[in-house]
């Protein structure tokens, strides 16, 4: 008989739980974790339940009393206050007192006699004086006497009917025999900026004012003010290594470089070295260490690219053959998708006897960028190297220096993409991308943050990248740039923009691809780092409203609006007081309008009653008074109502 | 670094599993599994995968391919052939020869050298060489030859591009870096009686043609016949124990028993025994055996009532004090639901000290009645005991006594009856009896069939017991018992009826209540048992088209019919090339008409194409040609037309 016959209560199916306990969820602090179970014995006893919680730095469990929402199902709560792992779990039990007292109340009630109900309400009170405080130890030490006392039977009676007795009851349950669930659930807590970040990638190598002229650590110190003025925190550079010289690639992809083709920064490796060098036009080490600082100060954080694959000249391909294939013929195996080949590139053979050796220099490379300040990588196509390692090697790195962050540039079938998130990646690239249609964007954010995907995968929404230059903005229609980047950063916390090229909407794609034509990516290029245009303006403006409104910190508070028109996308988010209310114009070339449904039931307004919604971009009030309230928008006006609602 | 750094497979969310595996799931012999898991690995290397699966009594995993169905998905499925245990597991892993294969194909269509290529590919056959038949040792030995020889390019190309290459990857993978899903799961392979069977349940004591008398096990064997006729397979009996004096009910559970009132079987234990001991009034143990043996040559199984709870003259109150509850005054507690009492019953309290030897003790119930010839329980409101208690009884007396049917009676919350199903029961008792509309039962067919539930609870279907004379039938019109009776035994492959109540349509019910008037619980009852009806003529035909059509011996093979009609239920269900629509009128009073939606699709017939329904309860039958019938039933007709649909 392995069971013990005394525990009577079923607790099961508790959420959030990730494939069985498997995987960890995700929150940062000041998130609170709702933990629901069924909780149910035999029989008709009443049952309760608590969550129990503990930081990995707590030895003991804290306890949160659950409440039975229907069915058997029951909810209670806790917040994370700090980083790290806390364990959670659920605890239920049958509460005899209880059922004692309910059956009192209607025997009562049925004017039957009490009295040896009152003799079993005094033992189960007398067995609660060892978990009692002292004063209310006395408290039950008096009640008792009175429910013994045949000559006070009115009194006691009374007195089981009272508030006391039911306190009593709530607060000092019997525990011995309660059923606590059998697996023991994590959560990891990362700090805010996992959670709540705006992310501005540019290529170093592009920063220089002057025309033909190389990019430099020092050239970007000087773009630092702009990027901050606009708001961003997080500032995202391609690889920064020495580029490989065999099979370097030209200008738009092609194959054979030209005489003075700066190369791809992705063909990591040279005679100077591979991922903990620096490409000598940029810089050296202290000039990267200078522009780390710097731009600490300007309030941006530099988050590096991770890319896990080596150029022919890479050091490793010399030092560690065996962390490459190797054909019969004697050559090293370079990328390829049949029949296209990438003589460029050479993956890494992850399924390598010397595995355990690659393991540890990769995850060296990060080690080694966290001890220069970094504690943001954007990594590289993780879903072509082994989950195995990215489990560990995540785990390892943030051991040795918490708080470092994740981005999973995975843009891949998606039970890939959900399994590196499961597996550590903080935060997720995602199909925002490609979701233009109001039906899209709706199903897609209501998956992200309906399903059992809003516990483990951050997304970061991103309008474009250096690697995609989308149909949808290859029109270069000012409005398609408004709206795609006010969606991505009010729909998710976590967004980005491969600049300047969004915010000078250049557009030009390679043709009959989702590609930038003259990508930086293969050649050095010049901007005018000084434009000014109504879309920065509208960046500006969305990055500060980010920082003020709580709403907008958090991607999980999301409800969409009813419009009855599908070129007109509205949603509201809320946190504690804080109340915005988003209507986008999703047709980039007409008039469109609607009335949108305002949640006067979340504001706690009547129909009829005045309240004021403020317009962030453009600094209008206007003042409504239903539910209902007309929206138009010009072909020429700002695509997008950004309201606070005041209440 | 503790995982294998060579895996690079996931497999995960592999179904039928129940709760992470906690629970096993349950087939009969000759039953599919079908095995679905989510596998891929990082990358663009080919994966496959196989369904790992053994008997307990086999040593050695047997393995069946599975194949990719879409997003990753994988599917394969196994026999369970023997009763008990088998366990089954998934296998992933990365097929680098067929990945080589396909690349070899899209670069030989691209029209490169392949000399590289075909030294790669003799690497992978040599490779198989240690798992290859003797045969196909000498295939690849040849092949390797001329794919070494560069003298015979042509050849060697053609060679890998024909069928003993492709052949030969698919016959030997290379499993070493294989990941093999974190659990193995259980199914429990109960004999064919769990997954179909026909209960007919009634009152022993009531079994005397001669009115007055009290019914005797002789009485019962003089009714196997007609019970037989009529096609039941399980003969059910409600308590045949010493009844107690103390409290005894009278008739109509009036409180206080008139002389010569026989109390209710359900109030177990007298000065003359308990569980284990027979009412003197039925006859003896030589009698109860002799019955058991009379039965079996008829083809009935008999099934006993257990039910855990004592009159308070058990034996069991002074033997074993500690297994129920004592009042402060000294008084034993019964059985309450405040305010009301029911003082003839005491529980059993599973909290207490003694509780090992409580477990063991109403176990031996079990053994012993399994050694008097028993192998089929129905068990007395199983969801007021304790959990533990059956999940462990249930295991040990099914090891000692292989195919114990345990049939819970649990009419109450869903997760309380899902529950006891998991923990073991062969079959549950379900909400059909109070599921009257279309809508209603399509729903709870669909719970039953389609969701998780099909892995483990085996509905068995009753429109009455002698606890239950529901509202649907009060009315006493014929109609309504035809098609309650016969959407039973259709829908649900295990199915019973109280009789003789139900086939002589005896309805009349407790004021106010779903009870039986004058109910067999509370006093002997005298029937007509050679009376001959329209319900009786259903009954034999429905229960010989069950034994004749493997179609009706599933529950989970079953699909609705689209009849635009909510007073026409139709519904389709397939085993083979046996196929039987049942269109089952629900209205009892009017005619209705409508069109049946057929599934041309499922029967492989075009529409204009003659097939006939052959109406297995007329014998009748129609020549239909299109994918929509009409059907018609008068207020008079049967309401039910059970077709064999001959393709």
């Amino acid at each position: 008989m392995t069971k013990h016959g005394l525990q009577r209560v079923i607790v099961e199916h508790v959420t959030p739980e990730i494939d069985a306990g498997r995987f960890y969820i995700k929150k940062i602090p000041g998130e609170t974790i709702g933990v629901e179970a069924d909780i149910f014995t035999d029989g008709h006893d009443h049952v309760r339940g608590q969550v129990l919680y503990k930081h990995e730095s707590d030895k003991n469990w804290l306890r949160v009393p659950m409440h039975l929402m229907s069915n058997d199902r029951w909810q209670g709560s806790f917040n994370v206050e700090k980083t790290g792992f806390y364990s959670y779990t659920v605890t239920g039990w049958v509460d005899h007192p209880l059922t004692w007292h309910e059956g009192f109340v209607k025997k009562y009630q049925d004017t039957q006699h009490m009295g040896v109900e009152l003799l079993i309400g005094a033992e189960f009170l007398e067995a609660m004086l060892p978990r009692a405080s002292k004063p209310d130890q006395k408290t039950i030490n008096k009640i008792v006497a009175t429910l013994r006392d045949e000559n006070k039977y009115d009194l006691a009676v009374n007195l089981v009917l009272g508030k006391d007795v039911h306190h009593l009851i709530d607060q000092y349950p019997n525990l011995e025999n309660a059923t606590t669930y059998l697996r023991e659930l994590k959560v990891y807590v990362d700090r805010e900026k996992a959670g709540f970040s705006s992310w501005y990638c540019f290529f170093p190598r592009s920063a220089s004012t002057v025309e033909g002229k190389h990019g430099t650590f020092k050239d970007c110190e000087a773009l630092l003010p702009r990027i901050a003025e606009m708001g961003f925190d997080v500032l995202y550079f391609p690889p920064i290594h020495p580029i490989g010289q065999t099979f370097r690639k030209g200008k738009n992809n092609t194959v054979n470089a030209l005489p003075g083709d700066d190369g791809v920064p992705y063909a990591i490796g040279s005679k100077d070295g591979g991922h903990k060098d620096i490409l000598k036009d940029l810089g050296t080490l202290d000039d990267f260490k200078h522009l780390i600082k710097e731009a600490a100060a300007h309030g941006l954080e530099i988050a590096m690219d991770f890319a896990i694959q080596c150029s022919p000249d890479h050091p490793y391909v010399k030092k560690h053959p065996k962390w490459f294939k190797w054909r019969p013929d004697g050559t090293v195996q370079y990328a390829e998708n049949p029949p296209k080949k990438y003589q460029d590139i050479l993956p890494v053979n992850f399924e390598n006897d010397d595995w355990e050796n690659l393991w540890k220099e990769l995850k060296s490379i990060l080690d080694y960028w966290c001890e220069q300040g970094i504690r943001i990588f954007r990594v590289d196509n993780p879903h072509t190297k082994s989950f195995n390692f990215w489990e560990w090697c995540i785990a390892e790195v943030q051991k040795k220096y918490p708080g470092t962050i994740f981005l999973s540039e995975a843009f891949t079938k998606p039970k890939v993409m959900k399994e590196l998130a499961k597996l550590g990646y903080t935060q997720s690239y995602t199909y925002y991308t490609w979701r233009n249609s109001k039906h899209e964007l709706i199903e897609y954010m209501n998956e992200l943050t309906q399903s059992e995907m809003k516990d483990y995968y951050r997304p970061n929404f991103w309008p474009n990248t250096h690697d995609i230059n989308p149909y949808s903005l290859q029109n270069g229609n000012e409005i398609s740039f408004i709206t795609r980047y006010v969606m991505a950063a009010t729909l998710s916390s976590n967004y980005g923009i491969f600049g300047p090229v969004y915010e000078l909407m250049y557009h030009d794609a390679y043709p009959g691809k989702e590609e930038y034509l003259n990508s930086e990516k293969y050649e050095v290029r010049h901007w005018d780092w000084s434009a000014k245009n109504r879309l920065i303006d509208v960046i500006t403006k969305v990055n500060a409203a980010r920082k003020a409104n709580a709403a907008l910190q958090t991607t999980y508070n999301i409800s969409f609006c009813e419009t009855y028109n599908d070129n007109i996308l509205a949603y509201y988010k809320r946190t504690g007081d804080n109340h915005i209310l988003c209507v986008v114009k999703l047709d980039p070339y007409s008039k469109q309008f609607a009335h949108v449904q305002t949640p006067l039931w979340e504001l706690g307004i009547e129909a009829g009653q005045d309240f004021s919604v403020y317009d962030i971009l453009t600094g209008n009030t206007y003042t409504w008074n239903q539910e209902w309230n007309y929206v138009q928008f010009e072909p020429w006006d700002l695509p997008v109502h950004l309201f606070r609602i005041e209440v």
